[in-house]
């Protein structure tokens, strides 16, 4: 980063303001909320209680400029080949643009509605002639955490017609084993979803679901209409044996976790409807379009994406917390772990170069007033710097006096928890001394509803790619995940042959003591 | 830390370390899984793959002995009043000793004993005779996620007669809503948990469940009947009107996180049992007896406790992953999250000075089938440096070939990954690059069931303590969320009074933002 005109006037900013207190900067500008927050329609970034000056932020602004960012950003939507490592667009952004759609794009959505209005309409039918009332979704990855947390957000908007959906990602099995205990081979439709179609968690998991099927219907072709495949592979798909009216398609310019928008959003569409599938494509096509056209100094993504490397690479911050208040969003800090940490936690440059600079930090998170009464005594008096973002919405849930004092409680809840790590608080007993001056994010967004969801997590996939254009990375790889792998394949062997001897001393001495004790 | 005169050989062996790779340390010692593997009975621990020597160990160990390690265990146990800043023991330990119990834990388990078989008997009933079919427990922090991760852990284990058990903890309101939506009133019965019976999270939740109670059963002494209450208060269980055959004691010598062994964990004893919760005790307790009567060289918990003090304080690795390899396992990395970071994430030592080093690291996890897909990119390639603990069991779940073969995809993906983290792989490729020499432990238990997961909790507990030990810090008190609690009554009060001009521009920005959206 060092080759940035502003880097070096930053990093002496740096010096000054990791020695100011964020009370400092509040008391000498009666403005800074005024000057520190941007909004668009739906969300408002309040980053006042960043270790922000004017200065700071025409700094980071200009090492964006120096990065070609705008250039970037067009490049990204326009669908060039920015996944120069796969030789492949990054294209998600397509995937919301209704107004303009691909051909491809728009018969899969045909598709979708299709299989969305019968399972609606109870037309659609197992083996043995009854309705499906049970899906469960097959999926690892981008292929599982987005409609995950998608649908368990959304849970109360549940159309009534929808069946229920389950979510099954573990290739322990145990999660599938756990929900083949509950529904019903002759009612329940599985969705295997995989990119490749290759995957092994998934598919051994569908090769499990497909065998309980069998066990309760013979006739192979009719058991397969208990099975949709989402995949790039129509071919892998029909050799596994998925119907060809069975089959949604999935393409390899759409990244797996950036994928929600594709195809693999089904389980969202069967919950919401389509009409709340697309709900949620226009929200996220909003935040393109913000993306696209806003300056820098007005454009959330781009501002949340400078913060975040203001943080780690000039303040040196520890960690990245997700803290959204609101239980629905209990899984988005999962969602963002993979979002962020998969895309960015790199240390080889577009380029080829290795980085000698940080790169994505730790991210983590917890619904906000859990995570109060769990990890926040680290936040408010640990030894780590961590930099928050509180994530917040104007309205709850239900109605009368008691969902109104729940939401009133919980607005509270949240403010002073930022505000409580913003101000500190001094006192003669030293284990009562909270230093205070640990950075925060506030969005505020209206409601948790999908198109509100949409513009959330476009705002964090446009995050990830400002600070890839900052740090110079790929975003879309993720050749990290090969080598963990190919090495299973050849543990695998071992422990069918037994003979571990290939292998380190501590992989040995493992599968010496489960051996042991099989025998 | 810097009074131990094992921390400057330790600081002088870290500079080595650090430049030194892991397949170097094994290249060099063909005894390395002996040399560096302990066990006790249904534990197994390697950390082999750490950078860790027997000249380290033996200053770790040497830094322990000169802390008195010993001799704070034994108090511990003891039940001396560790817990200073409050005056109080912390006494968890005692709630597992149930070959000498304390007579009114005793008589708490008869209580328990009674409430859990009436309702495994249908003997204990709604206020219009109906038999509870569903029990909500209402708590937050250690009176929830405890509860929670091991009746998640072992739902294929509960009882055929056992009633359905859910968890609310969020003062949003969203969760209870989401429950109260799928149960009736007549047959649900709520278990309000709160150490002190004044938690605003869990009674403002306790009181709309009371309003759904008496929305449809107009008898409040019969409404009451729909609520045990836990508490170390008895007047203000009282008070709130828990009947008094319905209320259960709890201790003030028990810390919040170190709860499930006591009357908190009052729905593990329904889902499996009183014998099956005494099989958790008893597994704990084995784990204390080891913490107490081991050696600190084959003593795990200490082990585990001294390698993460050598990471973070010598070796300033940015972080520690909790990875599981069983999906049954679902909450422990949350429930790790509070037990590690409330209890060690301290600025202050316990003779009120600042410490001048770090103290917990950011702890963060997921299960790790489901991690390998979403951040373990950053583990393999990112540029941060973090410690890893995998936690494999030697059985799986279930019978027959898949569940076979699940188990041992499972672990081959297991011992793959921190294999690939150790060794890492050289490519022509930089983007194919993986630098290996990432540190990890592997506990190697032999199933999840109660008595593992007692073992397990309690080794993590004895790791806290341990290294509360080293870092001279109180891990039983938890000040610093107090100032967030008393802040949050404030801006309650705000907002009632739609007023805000006392609080910063920030908190009044984002106020005045959702005041307008509301008018």
């Amino acid at each position: 980063m060092k080759q940035f005109n502003a880097y070096q006037p930053l990093s002496i900013l740096a010096e000054t303001l990791q020695q100011t207190h964020l009370n400092t900067l509040f008391a000498s500008n009666s403005q800074r909320f005024a000057d520190f927050h941007v909004q668009m329609p739906g969300a408002m970034l309040d980053f006042s209680k960043q270790k922000i000056t004017q200065e700071v932020l025409d700094g980071l602004i200009g090492m964006a400029e120096e990065a070609n960012l705008a250039d970037w950003i067009n490049r990204l939507i326009n669908g060039d080949e920015l996944n120069h490592t796969e030789g492949r667009k990054a294209w998600h952004t397509a995937l919301r643009n209704m107004s303009d759609p691909i051909p491809e794009v728009a018969e899969a959505w045909q598709k979708m509605a299709y299989i969305v209005d019968e399972l609606h309409q109870k037309q659609m039918r197992g083996y043995s002639g009854k309705a499906i009332t049970d899906v469960v979704n097959i999926g690892v990855g981008g292929s599982d955490l987005g409609p995950l947390m998608i649908t368990h957000a959304l849970e109360m908007q549940q159309l009534p017609s929808s069946p229920q959906i389950h979510f099954v990602s573990t290739l322990d099995g145990r999660q599938l084993q756990s929900i083949l205990a509950k529904t019903n081979p002759e009612t329940t439709l599985f969705i295997v979803a995989s990119k490749s179609f290759t995957t092994i968690d998934t598919l051994s998991l569908a090769e499990t679901a497909k065998s309980w099927i069998l066990n309760s219907c013979q006739n192979h072709s009719e058991a397969m209409r208990h099975f949709i495949g989402i995949s790039t592979s129509p071919e892998k798909m029909g050799e596994w044996g998925i119907l060809p009216q069975m089959q949604l398609a999935f393409w390899d310019w759409v990244g797996g976790r950036f994928s929600m928008w594709s195809t693999i959003g089904l389980t969202v569409a069967i919950q919401l409807g389509m009409d709340g599938f697309k709900q949620m494509l226009k929200g996220a096509h909003e935040v393109d379009e913000h993306f696209r056209k806003t300056p820098f100094r007005e454009n959330i993504p781009v501002l949340i994406g400078l913060i975040g490397i203001w943080n780690t690479n000039f303040l040196k911050l520890a960690g990245q917390a997700i803290l959204p208040y609101d239980s629905r969003l209990k899984h988005f800090a999962s969602y963002l772990e993979q979002l962020e940490m998969e895309s960015n936690g790199k240390h080889t440059q577009r380029n080829g170069e290795f980085v000698d600079y940080r790169t994505c930090p730790i991210l983590w998170g917890e619904v906000g007033p859990n995570a109060q009464h769990a990890f926040y005594q680290l936040l408010h008096q640990g030894t780590e710097r961590v930099m928050s973002d509180f994530i917040l919405f104007k309205e709850g849930q239900g109605s009368g006096e008691r969902a109104a004092f729940h939401q009133n409680l919980n607005i509270a809840n949240c403010l002073a928890q930022s505000r409580a790590m913003m101000v500190g608080q001094d006192s003669d007993n030293p284990h009562k001394h909270y230093p205070g001056d640990q950075v925060s994010n506030t969005l505020l967004m209206t409601r948790v509803d999908a198109h509100h969801l949409g513009m959330l997590v476009a705002i964090y996939e446009h995050k990830v790619f400002t600070q890839s254009v900052i740090w110079n990375i790929n975003p879309f790889d993720q050749w990290g995940v090969e080598l963990g792998k190919k090495l299973a394949m050849g543990i695998l062997d071992s422990i069918d042959r037994q003979d571990a001897s290939e292998l380190d001393q501590s992989t040995q001495g493992i599968l010496q003591q489960i051996w042991e004790h099989k025998a």
